[in-house]
């Protein structure tokens, strides 16, 4: 691995403030084509945030905050709308609801909401560090690890979540091989995963998501990491439709299982997986693939984007304050006790 | 449902035999096209077997009989060759293996030959109807079942494996509504399994195939239903990539497991799962879909397209000659000595 390919993640941002306008990569024309959207209100922000433009939920929490700035600067007196219209873009990810909690805090004022956002947007990365070096210091030697969905730079402020795990035991030696399930039906990890892998010369395999329970019967596989976009108080863990799927054939197989997620992941005001809400999204992205129709006219189809990993089928999870193993209700409010 | 619907599946024919050559359904451009492939020669038909262009274990077994009859027609002195080259189209599906024997039995007269070929055909038309009526007596009352790849006519002589079993259970009353998994990467359940369960009008719904566990959650499907390329003598099933994952979330949910396929599928010389050869196909299948890339070029992929489901996951076995609940080695060996 040369000293580029290792810092070059740094180069990756999805999310850029340009003082008047928020820049956000286009997510939904990677890696065929690096190109920008300019969002220059609060809706715009809210159309990319549920467009999937921007996507991963530290990401749109921080685009969210962006948005607020926007709202403040151009439109204050719709600061209130811009706030409800922002925090409906999409329902799952709670770090959305948190960081406009956070952002509604700080009143009207646009400079005090600016430095509100990149205060957003700086304990992000730096909270992806830590929870690296934190969720590295857990996978043992020369481990195979799957991962799904795309937790990178790209979804966060930059290195990543459970890619930034990766990215952590990488470096150290750890990890001897990635394997990333493609992430039906938007193909996060096809598309995007593998896209961020190979820029930072990390050895790693795509697989159909269905591959998964056949890989680990192969032995190739010893931990399964993801991030996650909400965490209840009793460490029950909603993710990316198929993780649930992931934890119970890694949990079948002897695999073990953790969740990479900022405490702004975690919800204590949801008591249990059952209360979140999951986001049905349009049927129109399972009845094709890429823009091109694959099935019959008059099909029917049920395109759930996330479900729940009950916590008793993870084997850690990794927050910037600490690590949970063998995460109950107990073992969470221990985690913000002793993080105060 | 009105009559028409109800035997619509009657006019699917994916393998016709046409005198002097073989006509096939073209199932790489379904549903958006109904094109034929004619096959003049047993190396066209290997070609079609091996590109997908006829596909399902019980069809393949069918179209390699009908190339033996277009050798013994036209090249009768590269019979042997045509033999070798027909088995070698496709290593995981035994029913090819098996119709390929049946055919070496008979010897070089083309008539012959072309007498067996048809009475294969046939015969897996019959067997289809029997195991239609044996498992959906399994089924129960009002039950949602989960489906994946195609099993249908087009993968069959006609009715289908656990598409007949569906047929047959919908036909009964016993079905409330069916869930096909799009099965990547071919996408057989969106493009195949959808078309053909609409065009019967049975209630279909299309899921992620990393959707499966969460919809068992939901309490939606009391029973997975697939087909088998190959079974093991102790009952361990090969079958598409994906059914083995299916398998271990049916069972972590307490939902059940059928596999339906003829007795040509079962391998009494194969002793378990382990001594059966799992197809690799191209890493291109994944990077892609019709033409078009959706992965950075220089990435690696792993395309296995098949798996094993261990006997002890699965709550029955359907064939023609009876069910086998409970699968292992005694009770696959009772099921051919009874039907002697």
């Amino acid at each position: 691995m040369n000293a580029s390919a290792a810092s070059s993640h740094d180069s990756i941002r999805a999310v850029l403030w340009q003082g008047d306008h928020l820049r956000l990569l286009d997510q939904r024309r990677l890696p065929a084509e690096e190109t920008y959207v300019d969002c220059r209100s609060a809706a715009e922000v809210a159309t990319a945030i549920h467009d999937l433009t921007v996507r991963g939920a530290p990401a749109i929490g921080i685009a969210a905050a962006w948005g607020v700035v926007l709202a403040a600067q151009n439109e204050p007196e719709r600061l209130d709308a811009a706030l409800a219209q922002l925090r409906s873009a999409r329902p799952t990810a709670v770090n959305l609801m948190w960081a406009l909690d956070r952002m509604k805090r700080v009143g009207a004022d646009a400079a005090a909401l600016a430095r509100e956002a990149q205060a957003i947007q700086d304990e992000d990365l730096a909270a992806n560090r830590r929870m690296g070096e934190l969720g590295a210091a857990l996978l043992g030697d020369g481990v195979g690890v799957l991962t799904h969905c795309n937790t990178g730079s790209l979804a966060t402020a930059g290195y990543g979540t459970a890619l930034g795990v990766i990215r952590a035991g990488f470096a150290a030696g750890c990890i001897a091989r990635v394997y990333a399930g493609e992430t039906r039906p938007w193909l996060q990890g096809a598309r995007l995963t593998i896209w961020e892998l190979l820029r930072d010369g990390i050895p790693a395999t795509l697989i159909a998501d269905s591959a998964a329970a056949h890989l680990m019967r192969s032995g190739a596989v010893q931990w399964v990491v993801v991030g996650a976009d909400r965490i209840a108080a009793n460490g029950d863990t909603a993710n990316k439709i198929g993780t649930y799927q992931l934890a119970i054939t890694a949990r079948h197989h002897g695999v073990k299982f953790m969740v990479v997620a900022p405490s702004s992941t975690v919800d204590m005001a949801t008591a249990s997986g059952s209360d979140i809400e999951i986001e049905l999204r349009t049927p129109d992205e399972l009845l094709g693939y890429a823009g091109q129709r694959t099935v019959v006219a008059g099909a029917q189809a049920w395109n759930p984007v996330f479900d729940v990993t009950p916590a008793a089928l993870i084997d850690a999870i990794v927050t910037e304050r600490g690590v949970v193993e063998r995460p109950d209700a107990a073992r969470m409010a221990e985690l913000f006790r002793r993080a105060r």
